[in-house]
């Protein structure tokens, strides 16, 4: 047990992220007082009834108060006005962080609507499944994930330590990166993913020759293995690839590059190059897999239960 | 149990189907005598070092000998050698099918060689992981998934009956198809998807910005999905790409048509495009998990374990 580490927490945003976060901050008493905000009624609602927070709040604003920790777990395109909202109302000395999936652009729509003596340190908890809204959140989230914080120049180490030492408590790993770096990692890392994988499905579902009864038939042949990142919340997504424009249009450039070269290769029937791209990916799994970021059940465990 | 549906069943190749064959078949008593082949003198061993069947013949003419059902297990691209290799010493009346990931060019490198009075229906359990080799089956391998049989025209129908029988005693649902149909099917359903996640997971290794320590370290991040399939055995894959050209290159050009116009949504910074399209993609993995074909776990159940 860690114990308290901030008094009182703001939860802005009570989603997957959110109520994870209220989850797994109850379990290890990690605050005196969780207070949660969100926009929506009906999440408000449910919010309440699992007794996610210690209170509810029906604006941002009033969460905040005397909040010794405020963490901003909403899309990214709702930061700027939240930010403007409730920056009169920071405690002195309160430390404002996130959990965005990009971070160039949260110091550019954050950082000039907080006043002087508030820390703003930036952060992304690199976890997340495909569900999404109050009632998604788990305690175990954040364990043995990376958490990466980008502390802006000049930010006040002892409170970056001490979010560093929050992170730890949830469990996570914790690192510390450039902004622009984080954007770029991400955006190989996960970002173009989902951009793809989102892709592949509109292109099955568009296909004439191929009913959708068929698709999601013979979705085991390796199809259905992406539908679950493009199950992911469209509103996070949609403000992702709108906040880190560069750093995915690149990637995706060189992506698409790198797939005209197989696309050569199938049509002049080079095996060798397809042979030699196939063993070396095969590598990559076992790293992730060694690197505890991945179970190496097969399936991933969802091997059907024997025949009664 | 359903009892014994061909007396003597030949498996040529005992990588993950043919060793899952073989499991199966023992549980459910499908067969009386289980002759096994693989070319590799390591495999053989392994298999009669695990009992995989009741007899490991070094050819695979010798293991076809008698036999009522022969089933090519091996990757494609050995089928053609494989067919005129067997094609003199099958027995007559036998059943010759396979278990390839394509379906037109088996008719073409397999029909010539076999000879009148051997039935050939060519099919397709549409099942697998990312492990590879004989030790890497299971008999839960086919419960609940489909098998596609592509019979030719002027196939004896008691013959593909029989085969649908054996088929849906290992646990499988069993669908017939015109073959090049089934290549458009899975071209999209299977193959655009391994060729897509090689290709993301080559791209990740390749960019200089990012080490591969941090591909592997935030691969949580929606990477690690791809990678599993990316893990699949390359010389089966390289068969499937070299052998479904046409419907693999017709469903790779839309597959980049329609990223084109995402590309294009992100650059010019148009939100609702991005948001309709992944608001779509939900909607397709809702269909996949109540058709049975998927897992609604979070994170396909890898969600880690509470911390003690």
């Amino acid at each position: 047990m860690t114990g308290v580490i901030y008094e009182r927490v703001a939860l802005i945003g009570l989603g997957l992220i959110g109520s994870s976060l209220a989850h797994v901050i109850r379990r290890e008493r990690l605050c005196d007082h969780i207070a949660g905000h969100a926009k929506s009624a009906e999440t408000r609602k449910t919010a309440k009834r699992i007794g996610l927070a210690d209170e509810i709040h029906e604006s941002a604003k009033a969460a905040v108060k005397d909040a010794d920790l405020v963490i901003l777990c909403t899309p990214l395109g709702a930061y700027s006005k939240l930010a403007e909202e409730i920056g009169p109302h920071l405690k002195k000395g309160a430390t404002v962080t996130d959990v965005g999936s990009v971070k160039g652009a949260v110091a550019r729509d954050v950082g000039p609507h907080l006043p002087q003596g508030v820390h703003f340190i930036p952060g992304h908890p690199v976890a997340g499944t495909e569900h999404s809204g109050p009632e998604s959140g788990f305690a175990e989230l954040f364990t043995n994930r990376w958490c990466i914080l980008t502390p802006l120049p000049g930010s006040d180490a002892d409170a970056v330590m001490r979010l560093e030492k929050f992170w730890r408590a949830c469990g996570s790993n914790v690192e510390r990166m450039n902004p622009d770096h984080h954007d770029v990692v991400l955006a190989i890392t996960s970002h173009l993913p989902h951009l793809i994988a989102y892709n592949i499905v509109a292109t099955a579902a568009d296909i004439e020759e191929v009913t959708n009864s068929e698709v999601i038939k013979f979705s085991a042949g390796g199809f259905r293995d992406f539908t679950r990142i493009a199950a992911s919340d469209p509103t996070m997504w949609r403000d992702v690839f709108l906040n880190n424009k560069e750093a995915v249009l690149e990637t995706l450039g060189r992506f698409s590059e790198d797939l005209s070269v197989l696309q050569r290769a199938i049509r002049w029937g080079d095996g060798d190059t397809l042979f030699n791209l196939f063993t070396r990916a095969r590598g990559i799994r076992r790293s992730i897999i060694a690197a505890g970021q991945e179970t190496a059940a097969p399936d991933f465990g969802r091997r059907p239960a024997p025949k009664e």
